[in-house]
């Protein structure tokens, strides 16, 4: 938790509701922040449903191996997060500590150990002492309640200088249902470092092979299309519960789901730009728009390759209009585009046409749309219907500076 | 040419020795900058076998475009390079101005158009004018004199807080030559910025496909192994130039060539490394050596995610031997890589083995190694036989501050 706050940060935090079935409590177990909250459990008194999405790190945490292989099972009883260590790259030791985490937190919730599920964040590399907090689970368990959502939030925070929460209400059929979420920065990772991880939960009743195939389905226009600095942590963790237990929605195909579906897409949307909008060092969220690529693939290999490309995140840093190095990103992406056909806004000013400068460019207006601490920058490539969106944030010295831990 | 001399300069140039059949000039056209020279001829009086490297960016500047069609040929007279304006995505006037200049060029030579080969470097976007400068090429080639390396290397420089250049005496059967070689920066693009030029010539007699052949061998390990913000430009190019006609080589395979390959090689890695100590804001030199992959390609794709990883190049910034943050880089690769089975070593200092901290890791040893301004971080990944080097530089606030323009 750094002491300035992101200039980007939001001005009100939305409220959550109490969700049914989900109980939540924090503590300080001093893992290795001093004074504030580090460790958090989420309770599902009823047996959840359960879906997770995972990094695709071929050297992924310990805890990922383990949610891996509970999600097999579908069943979801109780969560546990830590925040000040990641458990990852820790070997046998970290393989046993989370068993241990998983042993100890059943033991709290009366469940099996299949049914627990686990994500750590912080420093990489260093044991994680599992007995440093596993005492303190049933307490934790015992002492849960429902309107917990802001505390959760915060005690899974890092280098996050504001906790992200969304809410949504959405209609099933003729009834209500809740989808709270929350999450922890993004893309980064090690010693003081975050990792992206995002806990949702709903009251509705759908079974987990359909909460999989809608955590998937939105996974990748949201979380997997945010970017601080391309840089993947080895514990990326979505995981989504689902307490409901009448009248279980088991057809993924089901019509009843339509607006459940976009209220997902749009709440897990809300939480990625809010990862974007917190990246270290951040003072302005960039969204990238492809429209025009080959095909919908290679346009999102594009708007990466803008995405993540150091120069033209660092031109943004400096207000700079700098369209030349969108086209060279566009060109290092290695998909199909053709110079001559190419045309690029920033915001509403057309800066380039037909593989030149606009005849109409105006430096003062593009100057204007820079200013602004939110960017559009649109590259139409005139060759086909592919389209992409990605939310990224610029390179600023603060970044360096905040990863760059200087000690010498 | 930046007036801050990069603390990695070589403390001495090596001079290179005139090179038969190549003639240089260097003057100021005023293209863009003020009180240094700006345009460089190279004239070859004998036809010379050409070879040629360039971009695989899919927006190549109109210089890129003409040099591809020209090399079809093999034979170059002249050579002619300007830096402050890359003349790229200038659409149909961009290819108008290469070709002016490149007939402009030919009547000065006294040869064909389709044997000038023509770079430009510096912004991009902007009209190159020509006509500015096309009247001054007859009067450069007259004046060019054999001597006048260092004036080449100077004269294409952009971001370049140095001139890089490097030479090597090689024998090929009983008799000896000469193989010159310039080059300026690495991996960045736009206003003033760099692009990755280089320039070769021997007064060997080697057959353009022989050459081209040994070109694209060597380029891979030496040009292609740099990175400094992983970003590519419009506008890459290696030429390389041979002026000998006695007993020429016209087999690839020939084996009196087994030298010349290691000394062109060798002079490209020379080069290769200087444009990484000039890296904008580059404190530190830094490779990468990837071992035990499962191919070589898989090691090289390992070496370029650490190498390009913004987390990496800030910690070792900030002289941190942060090992987790190569873990990273390993996981998301993508190749594969077994947790379990990873060694690391900073230096001779092996910071992690077995998927976890070395028992005998000392912090103290490894900051050791970290204040040193060269640094080999090894990966072993316990998989297979392949290997990759990649050499890079660090990312330092001054890197932000160069690329960010800070207009505002």
């Amino acid at each position: 938790m750094s002491s300035d706050i992101s200039p980007l940060a939001p001005k009100n935090h939305p409220v959550l509701p109490a969700l049914d079935g989900v109980r939540i409590q924090a503590v300080e177990a001093g893992i290795k922040y001093k004074g504030r909250t580090d460790l958090m459990v989420m309770v599902f008194d009823r047996p959840a449903q359960v879906a997770g999405v995972f990094t695709s790190s071929k050297c992924p945490s310990a805890p990922v191996d383990l949610c891996r292989k509970n999600l097999t099972g579908g069943i979801g009883r109780v969560l546990v997060v830590n925040s000040g260590n990641a458990n990852a790259f820790t070997g046998l030791k970290g393989a046993n500590a989370a068993n241990e985490t998983a042993k100890a937190a059943a033991a709290a919730a009366g469940c099996d150990a299949s049914e627990v599920f686990l994500a750590s964040t912080g420093v990489i590399g260093e044991p994680l002492m599992a007995d440093k907090f596993s005492g303190l689970l049933a307490g934790m368990v015992e002492q849960a309640k429902a309107d917990r959502w802001m505390d959760a939030a915060k005690a899974i925070m890092t280098t996050d200088t504001y906790p992200k929460v969304a809410t949504r209400a959405v209609k099933i059929g003729g009834n209500t249902f809740v989808i709270n979420g929350i999450a922890k920065g993004a893309g980064m990772i090690a010693p003081d470092m975050a990792t992206m991880l995002s806990f949702i939960a709903t009251d509705a009743a759908i079974a987990a092979p359909v909460l999989q195939a809608m955590l998937a389905d939105s996974v990748g226009p949201t979380f997997n299309s945010v970017t601080v600095d391309s840089d993947t942590s080895t514990s990326d963790t979505v995981l989504m519960f689902a307490t409901g237990s009448d009248g279980m929605i088991t057809d993924p195909s089901d019509s009843t789901l339509v607006d459940f579906k976009s209220a997902l897409a749009s709440l897990m949307e809300e939480l990625a730009i809010k990862i974007v909008r917190d990246g270290e060092g951040a003072r302005k969220q960039v969204e990238i728009k492809i429209t025009g690529a080959a095909s919908d693939k290679a346009a999102k290999i594009i708007a990466q390759s803008i995405a993540n490309s150091p120069l033209v995140k660092t031109a943004i840093a400096g207000e700079d209009a700098n369209w030349g190095r969108v086209v060279m990103a566009v060109g290092k992406a290695g998909e199909e585009a053709d110079r001559d056909k190419l045309a690029i806004w920033f915001g509403d000013v057309r800066v380039a046409v037909d593989g030149e400068r606009d005849p109409a460019y105006s430096e003062q207006a593009a100057a204007q749309v820079m200013k602004n601490d939110e960017i559009i920058i649109r590259v139409e490539l005139g060759i086909g219907n592919g389209q992409a969106r990605m939310w990224t944030c610029d390179l600023t010295k603060a970044y360096v500076e905040i990863n760059g831990d200087y000690r010498s």
